[in-house]
């Protein structure tokens, strides 16, 4: 096997505070079917989205440097919160590529509006980060962006509450203020929310586009990959694992979730002491 | 100043995985007004309820070990969860006085029950811990113990709904099976709870005792600082910081939280690297 071979072979990184960003490796294994992929998820210390700037930095570094012992050619921070507060710092202090979910997200939706309106739903932590309303101001300047907490929507789906009255209500309540405003893009800011995507989308009415991060950064890191010369050109062989799970804790809750989500069924979740690397 | 005077002076250490166990602190400041506390909420790695055993005690063995450094006298564990997995290890390493709030909890409700049949709501780990229905069972074997976890109290308080028709409906679903089997005591399990005091009773009717273990940890720590002698028997003097806090992130939305809960203004709290002890 070539050196460049060797490299190609090598596993995709994916890392989320917890089950969110399984959502994003979905779209990965959609998207980029001869890809491997490591998944971490900082089951032990979720949520990042009601953490501080320093707090998230910390964890998503020990995460990289996790990841790293794993030789993965590339790494995707699969979490919003993470994205938006530590990707600026750990693309300085990596040799490989990494790739947040913000970015994809934010220029999908500048693509998608007409009327100039774009709400951002996401964790405490990412709307005042102002990251998105940042970023797409950056791309263009014209665009108004509204953004939303919506502290009870991880609770609610990792309940299970994805079709419920319940969730219809917070859905209402929450979404209110981007009805009233008239936006026509809504991006879907932290990796939970396509599981009451249906909710959302009936909520906001039929006129209003849904932007997935998730989805759209499935297919910049295929550009990314491909870009670089480090696209796996081939499905890996028979006894090659093509996907691994790591956990800070609780690996079985997380497997249940994972099950839910992913229609390939995870064999196991491997526990290990993130706080240690 | 006697050395048994100074160590009557010393604080009381009191944590919990986050804002939750102020309202044990707030039963201490009004049950033992002499008494100096020190607090720690793990702000960082809230919550414990969905993490495993190991981890709830690595974790509440840090915070011992930095409440020590605080020269506490003795050790108030203000949450279910880590007084669940990790009091009896912890209990084993430390030489001081350290109480949890299960057994208090536990205690009062097998004196209040008439017909002998108890509910415990909590968090999914204190829940599949069995501590209550186990402890409670060592006291008195002919009660039966039903215990329901209920995963979005936490966050549904932690959002304010305290009073809403959200609320209302969650607990409706929650509480539904404990009505059913008829239920006369329900323990509020987690520290959390107590703030929607209200929407529970309503709930479960006015035939339903409710126990909340702040209350009963508070008198035991009463009683226990009078047993061992360490009791403080005059309010610390002008000067004297009566009550400090500590997190290990986001001092400012702990304090808005604290504020909304304490009649005590707490004035700051302090953010500490826990996973450093």
């Amino acid at each position: 096997m070539s050196e460049r071979e060797e490299l190609c072979n090598r596993p995709v990184g994916v890392f989320d505070s917890g089950v969110g960003g399984l959502t994003v490796a979905r779209e990965i294994m959609r998207q980029l079917p001869n890809e491997r992929i490591v998944y971490f998820g900082d089951t032990a210390r979720v949520p990042y989205g009601s953490k501080s700037r320093d707090t998230v930095t910390k964890y998503s570094r020990q995460i990289v440097r996790f990841l790293q012992t794993q030789d993965v050619k590339a790494i995707v921070v699969a979490c919003n919160t993470a994205s938006a507060y530590a990707l600026d710092e750990l693309e300085n202090e990596v040799d490989i590529p990494i790739i947040g979910v913000v970015k994809p997200g934010a220029r999908a939706a500048i693509e998608a509006t007409r009327n100039g309106k774009i709400g951002v739903i996401a964790t405490e932590a990412t709307v005042s980060s102002g990251i998105y309303s940042r970023y797409i101001n950056e791309n263009d300047k014209n665009v108004t962006v509204l953004s939303k907490a919506c502290p009870l929507f991880v609770p609610l789906v990792e309940e299970g509450l994805w079709e419920d009255p319940v969730t219809d209500e917070i859905a209402e309540r929450y979404l209110a203020e981007l009805i009233d405003v008239g936006i026509d893009t809504l991006i879907l800011g932290c990796t939970h929310y396509p599981m009451i995507r249906s909710t959302i989308g009936r909520t906001m009415g039929e006129s209003v586009t849904l932007v997935n991060p998730a989805y759209e950064t499935a297919r910049e890191l295929k550009q990314l990959l491909h870009d670089s010369g480090l696209e796996s050109d081939h499905r890996p062989g028979l006894g090659t694992e093509l996907y691994r799970f790591f956990v800070s804790d609780a690996a079985d809750k997380f497997q249940k979730f994972a099950n839910s989500i992913l229609t390939y069924g995870i064999l196991s979740a491997k526990v290990i002491a993130i706080d240690e690397y």
